[in-house]
């Protein structure tokens, strides 16, 4: 397969961006191809610091780059030939079957929709992280593509989120929930309650509402919240694995025994900073386009691109969106007659 | 003052409730009279067990005790002699200036809005809750009271937070923001942009948008969000700080070295718990209703308690409703105002 990677976007391009990608192409031979854009001078600086190079890498020029303050839309109709459109360009034109960006999220969102066009099916993409607890792998969608979502996106996330559980993640019959303020039935506010009499309907297993203290509970293997709250969500998660990591240096620092005490169990630390990396993780995944898109973060290390890499290899190896377009016909179907059944009654 | 506290309500009650309210009593000699409202053979018998009766405490009868699962309107209409709706009742008859509950929030602040009413200009009250952060406490408003907030609503909110943010917490120019998916004037959903529309209007230190990756990053000290989304940052936030602490614990336990550092360490982990640990805040506060209304967490513990009624007297100490009344009005004239300007430009 062949996969676009956008080597100018994100905080450390492009120097960690064309480093994951040699990590990458090392580990697999699924890649034949990895189309490197951006400002080719600067990418082959990078190159040839780190050796010969591998055969599949072809380097596509395109002069600008988005920034991350550019507001999407504007970087989208005005920096045509930038990293990030010309990447996305390739997938359109069917010459590559994925892009990879760590650059500025709201112009990729932008940019992979109106290029790429929503399935067949799809009324709107939805934006899917994953959220690690000592239990399982939650997917919470949608974490920022759709900020004014109504029932009928939210009921198609839980289709798309419960495909992506089940072929990515491996979870058998993953449980889906509905992001509210409470796990009782009534709880919440129109969309989350027309969402869940929706659900109720459709093919997914859900299990009901539940609340932001049930996140990393196994409750739920899919979480399903507009764009809104799966953003506030997501980022108040990160916010405080990173608070709690400043606090415990400051107090680890504070006496000589507790230093002491630190090196000892610095092993831990480790472990815990890895749990919550969210380099692990692969990064973000637009589902519901014409294409693979997934979102690596702004701050992204060499590993990060590299899993990023690696997740859109996934998606495109398992034919995800023919799944999708499948299980979303079935699920239109699903309310159709439910909703003839109903007005029989 | 005289201070009602619900004895029957929270996972601990009422033993909990009895241990924090005799704590109370003894830091303060502000509380002339405080009501335990609930089962009287069940609070006499907590009260025995510590020692000759403070003069100060009656114990008020309610039969009844609202559940945690108890669907908060049926709560309040139903079990009209429960303990949480008594307390609430012996405020509004002006016996009690202030209530203390742990028990059901829904039910709460269902109760106290419906039996208290609003304060004069206040559209909706709105729970607050602290948020603390190596630089600052933030208030965030509202955590739970009102899900299907208008931009009135926020804007009150901002007025009401900033007063909390002065009176009780001692910032003398709080910073507001409107909680959104991005610091971008323009990043949010059709709520934050009326806000912010409305925030730039009023005597309050407005800052602008921001998301959750600034939580603890001292760049606001009131953030404003419908319940929706702030019941949802405040509980991702909980869970989050749950789990790290979950993670830390299983990773020391991992090697007989680790579990040594961790021993010796103990001092940071038992302050870094502490920094995160709810029952040190007191309570999250229904701002904008006719009386002092603080809900406890539903795990309290008797410093929690203690704390909550600390907090209590702090805002009846303060008047701080006369001076909500004082702000909300002077806003509504800045409204009314900027929009006769407007339309006479």
């Amino acid at each position: 397969m062949k996969i676009a990677v956008d080597a100018m976007g994100g905080d450390y391009a492009p120097s960690n961006i064309v480093a994951g990608v040699l990590q990458a192409l090392q580990g697999t031979k699924a890649v034949t191809k990895l189309f490197l854009v951006g400002q080719p001078e600067r990418v082959r600086a990078e190159l040839t610091q780190h050796g010969p190079l591998d055969p599949r890498i072809e380097i596509v020029a395109a002069s600008e780059v988005i920034e991350m303050h550019d507001p999407p839309v504007q970087a989208v109709r005005r920096k045509k030939d930038s990293s990030m459109n010309r990447s996305i360009d390739l997938v359109k034109r069917g010459e590559a079957d994925a892009v990879v960006s760590a650059g500025n999220t709201g112009a990729l969102l932008t940019s992979a929709h109106l290029k790429l066009r929503t399935l067949e099916g799809v009324v709107r993409p939805g934006l899917a992280v994953l959220l690690p607890s000592p239990h399982n792998v939650v997917v919470l969608i949608d974490a920022g593509a759709n900020l004014e979502a109504d029932e009928i996106n939210l009921a198609q996330y839980a289709v798309m989120g419960s495909l992506y559980s089940q072929q990515i993640l491996g979870y058998k019959n993953p449980r889906v929930a509905v992001f509210s303020v409470g796990a009782e039935d009534m709880k919440g506010n129109e969309l989350t309650q027309k969402t869940y009499r929706l659900l109720k309907q459709i093919d997914v297993n859900f299990v009901g509402n539940m609340d932001g203290h049930d996140l990393f509970s196994n409750v739920a293997d899919v979480v399903v919240a507009d764009a809104f709250v799966g953003n506030a969500v997501l980022k108040a998660c990160e916010s405080t694995a990173r608070l709690v990591d400043v606090w415990l240096r400051q107090e680890i620092k504070k006496t000589p025994l507790r230093i002491l005490g630190g090196l000892l169990a610095m092993g831990a630390f480790k472990e815990l900073r890895r749990k919550a990396d969210p380099d692990e993780y692969g990064g973000a995944v637009l589902l519901g386009i014409n294409g693979t898109c997934v979102k690596a973060h702004g701050a992204s290390s060499p590993k990060a691109v590299k899993n990023a890499i690696r997740v859109a290899t996934e998606f495109v190896e398992g034919q995800f969106n023919e799944h999708i377009i499948e299980r979303i016909k079935q699920s239109h179907d699903q309310i159709q007659h439910s909703q003839i059944a109903q007005s029989t009654v």
